[in-house]
Parts: structure tokens; sequence; C-alpha cells
């Protein structure tokens, strides 16, 4: 391994595609049994691997220090001890999850006799392109054999080391359980037109999916003559209805933007009727968010009330700090927050806090959103909480998967009609 | 109208795309009864305006003659009375279908209390770009409409005056159900650019969906920022197993390749089991074909046992006749019938003939195909033989649909968590 490996970078990524494709091939025969007992091999080799992965590490965190990431970054990139437990327990409950594949979304029987089936099956071959933490690298591996695909997979230039001895751990796991290891394929070269040519390789290469930054997210975009599922980060708002519970709107705006704020689920503009800024509700919430140290932008009418808020400038509005950072405005009524959040929103996550069902009903239809709350925190947007099990992201589209992304949303489906002879 | 307007084209298509963005949101609050009055008017004014469509048809003829148009194509640009009757027909039987607005796909209580449902809603704003038959004009709209959504559409310059008489019908029907007749923007410039620029017009128009030839549908998927769905034609193929019935087998082939020889689920290539080659089976096969004047092209082996067949070359196994013509080849067990359909078909529609239960059930599992049959003619892959109503094409694609597509193809759908007060 190198980083800059003397290769025809096209025939290298042709090689991967195949490579992960013959094999993707191979596993539709092969029983769910079988891919989970791959899933615990795999948590094993990691556990067992903990040295081994450790020192790839150092080496990686020795040239990030060297190269002068922020100690944000380089702490992204450690592998504990716990980190690597972590990685492994992920692994094993993807593993304990109900196999997605050969579900039966639907059957009927139609009037010429012929039974038709519609039947979960693999998409075939994904490629994952992501940043700087190496444990997206076993848990998207895991989550793809869970769902029966092959993938291809394109770590951040920081985590080579660490990326190549986890893929080592999964391959293990996998020829453990008497499966190709060519199901999972590791980009070993930094060579940013990789990227390029993966993205070139329509019909070998069935999907994309970038996790990362805006930036990725749209040069992938961009050059892709494959399908992409975009994951781009959240401006999520939480509405103050005029029928909100004080408690709980004061609740569920302190935990929406304040219990983690780098996450694509926190809030970044709350909306108040213009009733609770009368009322007082607005100004005890925008005091407990000053309180603990949230830098307020609110509009005039906001200003009016709370005078201590910064002045808010459009670009606000459509603004994702992932910071302390809170944009506040006041609305007249339900229709102009809705307005808003359709106009500045990034279709993620948005929360209205209401006891009227009037108000909840018309939120709920009326904003175009991956995810539509009631009385709840915006944070509760993620795969875990749903229920879904380890996530792949949370996508920002609206065709093929909405919102947080499971095993499940990486297979298709075929039709399979059952006939006697029947023609037309 | 003119077909050379005087206008920006930019301006133009993104009025189109913000019309119909801003319609498509005042939908969402339309209840399906209200969608369903608007189809059943539209399909009234159709049959009323009769004289007006067909004298804006025979402007589109006399142009197409002028141009020296085929007979074939001035026969599928032509609005007979039937026809008519046709196109209102199919718009009643969209109004009958079941809304498929506001479907809980899914729902769950979390251990925390949170209530989860999985909602259908519409998409949006749907681009569908399209060639000669007017009758898509009023199938699409019809469909996008029962979906919840707005469409913009961009049919063929030759039936130009046709498609525009069909959408004035379409949008008096909309307005005589008190819907907004900017639901349905028609694309009145035969200018290309038009296309280009409504392909980059990406947040503001969620998905085109291309009908035509495959070279429509490469330029569309190559100019598109925005997803796209896509509607190749289909390479299909028949296995002929060892255990196959052969009265079954007969009738099978010669359905799926000759009862109608232009369609996208029509037979072009046959696979027969080496056991039907020596049994006399294939021969009988070929024998049939050849009288109801199919052209064959075999392999060496085929052609030992019926010397009447052309020499096949490579390109005949991708090749799509759509014509009296059929490739065949001997393969020496369904392992090889499956590579060769993996190798060269187009994941649209390949079927087995056979009474193994273990030969039926290898063949659904391996082949990666939208459609799947066993022991039924292929040319049952349609919307209406799969009892969705009217389709809107049959997607060769894996990701959000696959196969024939109906009306609740083309919705998404959304997260809604009902709570309490929860916070994380």
């Amino acid at each position: 391994m190198s980083t800059t490996l003397d290769i025809d970078i096209k025939s290298y990524c042709g090689g991967l595609a195949d490579g992960a494709r013959a094999a993707a091939r191979k596993l539709v025969a092969v029983p769910g049994h079988t891919r989970d007992a791959a899933l615990r091999a795999i948590a094993g080799q990691l556990i067992q691997n903990r040295d081994a992965l450790q020192s790839a590490n150092a080496q990686d965190l020795e040239a990030g220090e060297a190269a002068g990431l922020s100690s944000a970054l380089l702490d992204r990139l450690t592998l504990t001890d716990t980190r690597i437990e972590s990685m492994a327990q992920s692994v094993r409950q993807i593993a304990d999850q109900v196999d997605p594949v050969g579900e039966i979304i639907e059957g009927y029987v139609r009037p010429n006799g012929i039974r038709l089936e519609k039947v979960r099956v693999p998409i075939g071959v994904i490629l994952i392109i992501f940043e700087s933490r190496p444990n997206v690298t076993s848990d998207a591996a895991a989550l793809c054999i869970k769902s029966g695909n092959a993938v291809i997979l394109r770590g951040g230039k920081e985590a080579l080391h660490s990326n190549h001895a986890i893929a080592q751990c999964v391959r293990d796991g996998l020829t453990e359980a008497g499966l190709d290891p060519q199901l999972v394929q590791l980009v070993e070269t930094t060579d940013r037109a990789a990227v390029g040519e993966l993205l070139k390789l329509e019909g070998r290469i069935d999907l994309a999916i970038p996790r990362g930054g805006e930036s990725l997210i749209r040069a992938v975009v961009e050059q892709a003559h494959i399908p992409v599922i975009k994951h781009y980060t959240g401006n999520c708002h939480v509405y103050v209805d005029a029928a909100a519970d004080e408690q709980m709107a004061i609740d569920i705006c302190i935990n929406a933007k304040t219990q983690r704020t780098g996450v694509c689920n926190a809030a970044e503009t709350i909306l108040f009727h213009v009733d609770t800024a009368h009322s007082g509700l607005m100004g005890k919430i925008l005091g407990e968010l000053s309180k603990r140290g949230v830098q307020l932008r609110g509009d005039n009418h906001t200003r009016e009330h709370f005078a201590a808020a910064d002045e808010a400038n459009d670009g606000d509005w459509a603004e994702e700090y992932l910071d302390m950072i809170c944009a506040i405005k006041v609305v007249q009524n339900i229709d102009e927050a809705i307005d808003h959040i359709n106009r500045y929103g990034s279709q993620h996550t948005d929360a209205i806090v209401t006891s009227s069902v009037a108000a909840a009903d018309q939120f709920v239809q009326q904003v175009d959103t991956a995810n539509a709350f009631i009385n709840c925190s915006t944070r509760f947007s993620d795969g875990g909480e749903y229920g879904l099990g380890a996530e792949i992201g949370i996508s920002t589209d609206k065709l093929h998967a909405r919102g947080p992304m499971g095993a499940k949303d990486l297979t298709t489906y075929k039709w399979i009609a059952r006939g006697s002879g029947q023609v037309r």
C-alpha cells in the first residue's frame, strides 16, 4: 500500500467494480444466516486485531499531526480501545437485525391466474465516499453485507492506514465465514481521479452515497453518471406555536439547539408565533438559551422583545451554524412559519410545539421535509432513535430513501411472476 | 403559441418550475376526492373538445407530411375519435384508482413513547420528456395529478399543436374542479435549450422521467443535475429449461417474440437448454417461429440442429431488434443461461419455462432483472397487466422504482414523529 500507487487509475477502478460485481452476484445465493455469521466474524476480527488497528492508526495520527490537522480532527481520527469495542458492537447489532432481503413487499393474483410478488433484493454494488472517521469503514461494510450488497469504500486520506487495517479485518471475517472477501473493496489510492473514475461506471456500480461536508457531496453529484443519494446537513427548525405547552416548548428548544450542536439534526432557527412574544414565553426561552451560551440572531420583531439578540440578516435563515448560534424569527401565524421553513429549510427535520390538533395536522401536511415532528426534539431524527439499527446516513433526497437510512434502504425489489403457461 | 418563441429560455424555464412548485405546494392540502373530480372533469373536456383537438392535430399532421415523416410516425401522431375516447377513458380509470397519497407505509411506537409514521406523500414537481404520441400528455398529467404532483410536460415537436390542445383541456378540467391550472405546465417552445435548462433546476424540479428512444434518454441523463428515472427499452430473454413443458415452451416463445414486436417487453433472445436441442423441442419451436416469418440468428450449436438459422455474431446478444428477428443460443445448463442474461440483458424482463421448482427458484433468485417470470410470456411486463392502472413507463433503474411504474411510484414518504415533550 502506498499513497501514490503506480497504476492506471482507470483500470484499477474498473477492477474494483468488476471484483465487487462478481462477488455480489455470488452473494444472492447465500442465505441470511451466513451473512450474519460473517458479520459476527468481522466483529471478532476487529477485537482480536486491536493492536494492529491501533498501530496503523498511530501512523495516520503522526502524519495528521505533521500535516497540522486540528485537535478536533485528530480526535475524530483516533481509534481508542472504547471506539474499537463500539465498532465491533455496532457490527454485531447489524447482524442481529431482521434480514431485509427476501421480504415480500406485496403480492397478489391477477385475474389470468399469474401470481405476482414484489420481493426485496440487494441493489448490487454500492460506492461509499466518506471523510475522516475510520469507523465508517466497518459500519458501512456491515450494512452493505447485511443487505446483500458488495461495497467499494473510499475514505479520507487522513485515515488511509486505519481504513486499510479495518478493511483487512472485514475481509478476514468474510473469508472466515466462507464468503468472498472481494465483497468489500477499499480504494487504496488517494489520487482524487479515482473518485471521478468510479463515479463514471454506469451499469457497473449501482449507487453512490457520499458522506461528509456539503462540498464533498456537491463534487460527487457534479461528477456522477451513476445515481447518488445525498446526505446534506440539516437546516432544522423548531416552530413554537401560539398553542404550545410552555414547559414543552422550553425543553424542546433547549434540547434541539444545545444538546449537541455539530450534528445535522440540531435546530438552527426557532420560529415563534407572535402570541408567544407577547405572552413572555419567547423571552423566557431566549433567556434560557442565552444563559447556556447560545448567541441569538433575531429579526426586528424579536429584538423589540429581547434586546440582547443580535440582528439577523437574510443569510442567517439559510445558515447551518452547527454551533452555539441560533436564528430567531417572530411569525404572525402558522402559515408564515410553514412558508419560512419551505423557503429556507433543507428538508431535513422540522418540529412544531403545539397543543392544537389543527396546527399539528397542518404543519406535518404542509411542511416539505423528510422528518416532520410534533412535540419532540429534532435530535430524534436518527436511524438508531427510529429503531432502524445502524444508519448509513440521513437522506435529504426525495427519491428511493428519505430521512434516516438503514440496511433496508440499501435494497431494491424485483417483480416475480409465476404463471402456468399464460400468453397474451 | 409559436415554435420559436421570442423569450429568454432560462427565465421561461424557471417560471414554469416556480409556477408548478407553487401549485404543488397548494395541492398537498387538497383531498383525494377533489383530485379525482379534476380528473373526471379533464376526461369530460377531452370529449367535449374533440373537434378542437382534431383540428390542432390536423395542423401537426400537415406539417409532419410536409416534413416527410414516415407513415408509421404519422399514424402514431393521429388523434382519431377512438383514440380521444380512449385517452378520456384512461384518465377516468386513473380517477377510479385508490389514492396513493396519505397511505401509512409503516408505523410503530418507540420505547420513549414517540409514535413514528412513514407516510406516503407526493414528490413535488415532475418533468416528463416524451416523443411523438400525444396521448402521453393526458396520461402523464393524470398520473401526476392523481399522485398529488405538479408536472412539466415536454413533448415532441411533431405533436406541438396537439399537445397544446390536450394540455388546454387538462388545465380547463383543473379549473373546473377548483384546482390551479398551473399544476400542469406545457413547454411551449421547441428550442432544445429548454430541456437542458429544465434539467439543471436542482431543488426546483424533483424528478425527470424521459420516455422514448435510448438516445433521448442518454441525452437527458448526461445533462441532468436532477434525479432521472430511466426507461430504456428491453433486451428480454426466454430460457427454455431441460424440464420445460413442451406446449408451454412453444406457446410462450411464439407469444413473447411475435405477438407484438416493437415493444420493450417482447423477447429478443431465446436460450435453449442443450437437452431441448437433442429432444427436438428446440427445432419444433424454431420451426414455428420461422413459419411465422421470424428471422433466426443462432450460435453454431443452434445451427447444427436447425440449419435454416443465420449465423449470430456477438452483437446479436445485446441487440434489441424490436422486429421479427430473434437471437438463439444453446446453453449447457441453467448457470450458463443465467450468466448470459446477466451479461447481455438489460435488466428489463426475463422468463424461464420449466417444471422444475429448483430451476425456477434459481432463475428468479440469480437473474438480475426487474421482472423475473416463470412459465408466462414476457409480454405481461406491463402496468396494466400488473393491475397498477395506467403506467408512466417501465423503469430499468434499481433505485426508487423498478419495473412497471404506476401512480404510487410518483410518490415519496415523510417520517412523522408524534411526541409529548420528549428530549434527548
